[in-house]
């Protein structure tokens, strides 16, 4: 957004003179941030998410925080982002711990685990469960604070060319897939590949790959790997849902007013709700969509579930015996998860299911 | 705009309140209001967490815009809050909008509906699938605006004396539950009541009542109901899940500067993740003790569930029939909740329930 764009959309100046009581005053910025996503600016829920928390934070500190919104590329690569907020180049990020589990796999628990907690239960650990205290502590020597911001939900299993019957067709398939899911995958023989996302559709339709894992079903045709692959999988277990973070510099953070301080962090929460929301709203649509145009949705069968899940077991306690900070965490994490699962399947799974349950009959009925 | 100006405009006179009152910040607030819950204070998640957001505006506007946060009955009963609102007597309150379908049954789709939307789906259909728009028009005939500020997620389905083995079990059932709840629940054969929390203890005991639905755990617990009731069924099929709102009075919304209104509508929608979190972490320890403590727990039985959704599905019918605003907003509603089903089928229950089957799998081996 340009310094224009946002004045205006911040409604500093007459737009605000009109509304404000004679004590808001129409000062300029006291504080400019620049924030750098690990996102094009195509992934209009999560990076216009950004967007729309910056404009926030314009308003409601009446424009004297500025934070300026700029796209993977525009000041850094996406992936070397971690660097340039601890480093100082930048003020902020938004992005996916996951991409920097190769400095710390702690990292990992703060975008999700294989098998883990969904978008729900991750805000349960996060801000009452003891989640924040163990994570900031895990950010903190590399200069960093996290602020949960956006959550996918459960993502889907990717695109195949082939379908995945047993856990042996799973042996060689070369696999676009990164962070924990593609080391867990490798186990089972998958070839994993990390790939940027605008080759995707390349490589799959050369044959380079076998198979690609992105998002979901708004941000997956929008690259049109349907063209190239027919089976469409899911679940995507390897995050219990995917929790999007900020990341700011810590000392950028606590030289902030207070003020600014608790515009950001609400600003942040907000849109830990809307992005969500924002898929949750889209992704029907563009599933309708898709199937329509001839995709094959499938579930994995449930030996290759039960296949996953124990590699993932495996990948945990591994990752546990080599990190001191990835066992401390993993630990407390799992206790709560345990309760989680006691009691969402009590309420909350079982309505669920139930409505689910009627509302495939219902639409059986119609046919 | 003077103060003066703001209050002329505001329309609400010296109810607004500009009396004086110590102040958290420097400069003193330019807008004082006033905000009562439904709630008793014992609510800590619910009630606490609009003291939380009360804070948060306070902070984040340099203490210019103070709410002082009320428990039920400090100005007028919990059940009357929606008139206070509407008539000035204060500016804001939280409540369940479900309280007040006697006005119009509308009200409900704010709230939750009968084997309806889940929480994350709720805040889909309102922040992205229309809902606001639908609601809002609602609610503005009666001078208030509404934003959503927490949701319980799916309920339990209350205490029971005894067990409900069949359908034939609800027939003279006499049963502590309001709303639409019990209208369906009178179709088949039970005798609804409406108690005030405090009252369902002894209506318990003494066996005017046989069973009673509350909250969840949590909030259940604080009650005792678990000493005078043995059985703990599940779900709380009448809401898909249990929105809370803050109502506003319409005038003293307008009149607030951008700022301000930016600032508290950001707050609320914080607290919508942050009550439903809490919420999330605290049930699943109460029910450990509720068990613990010797309370049993029970599933409704399918052909019992069955005949509540095949209740659930007349009533909303008949809604429809009788009111326009409600056969408006559940056309529309229908279309966006068959989309969500589809859709939640696909990745997020999938997972979910492979998940709890895994954890309840691992916890039985423990055993």
């Amino acid at each position: 957004m340009s310094r224009r764009e946002f004045l205006k959309r911040a409604g500093v100046g007459a737009a605000l003179g009109v509304a404000a009581a004679p004590s808001i005053a129409q000062t300029p910025p006291t504080v400019r941030w620049r924030l750098q996503t690990s996102w094009p600016k195509s992934l209009d829920t999560t990076h216009g998410g950004v967007e729309a928390m910056a404009r926030r934070v314009g308003v409601i500190t009446e424009g004297k925080f500025e934070i300026r919104v700029m796209a993977a590329g525009e000041l850094v690569p996406g992936n070397q982002v971690f660097d340039a907020v601890a480093g100082g180049t930048f003020e902020a990020t938004h992005t996916l711990s996951t991409f920097f589990i190769g400095k710390n796999p702690a990292f990992t628990f703060d975008s999700g685990i294989p098998f883990g907690l969904n978008a729900r239960q991750q805000a349960a650990w996060f801000n009452w469960g003891g989640g924040a205290e163990l994570l900031r502590d895990v950010f903190k020597p590399y200069g960093l604070i996290n602020f949960p911001c956006g959550n996918t939900g459960v993502q889907m299993g990717g695109w195949y060319r082939k379908e995945i019957k047993t856990v042996q067709d799973l042996k060689g398939l070369k696999m676009r897939i990164g962070g924990i899911g593609g080391s867990i995958l490798s186990k089972l023989g998958v070839t994993a590949q990390q790939l940027p996302p605008g080759d995707i559709y390349a490589a799959l339709e050369k044959g380079t790959i076998d198979a690609a894992e992105f998002i979901g079903p708004h941000d997956d045709e929008k690259l049109g790997l349907n063209k190239v692959a027919k089976f469409y999988y899911y679940p995507g277990w390897w995050e219990g849902s995917a929790q999007n973070t900020m990341l700011v510099n810590l000392k950028a953070w606590e030289a902030l007013p207070k003020a600014f301080q608790e515009a950001l962090e609400c600003a942040a929460r907000e849109q830990d709700t809307m992005m969500t929301a924002s898929y949750d709203a889209k992704n029907p649509i563009a599933l309708k969509k898709l199937v329509g145009a001839g995709t094959q949705l499938r579930a994995f069968p449930k030996a290759v579930m039960d296949a996953c899940y124990k590699a993932s077991e495996e990948t945990m306690a591994e990752l546990s015996a080599k990190s001191a900070d990835f066992k401390k965490i993993h630990e407390q994490w799992t206790k709560f998860r345990d309760d989680q699962n006691l009691w969402f399947r009590v309420a909350e799974n079982t309505l669920d299911s139930y409505r689910y349950a009627a509302s495939g009959a219902a639409a059986a009925a119609k046919k």
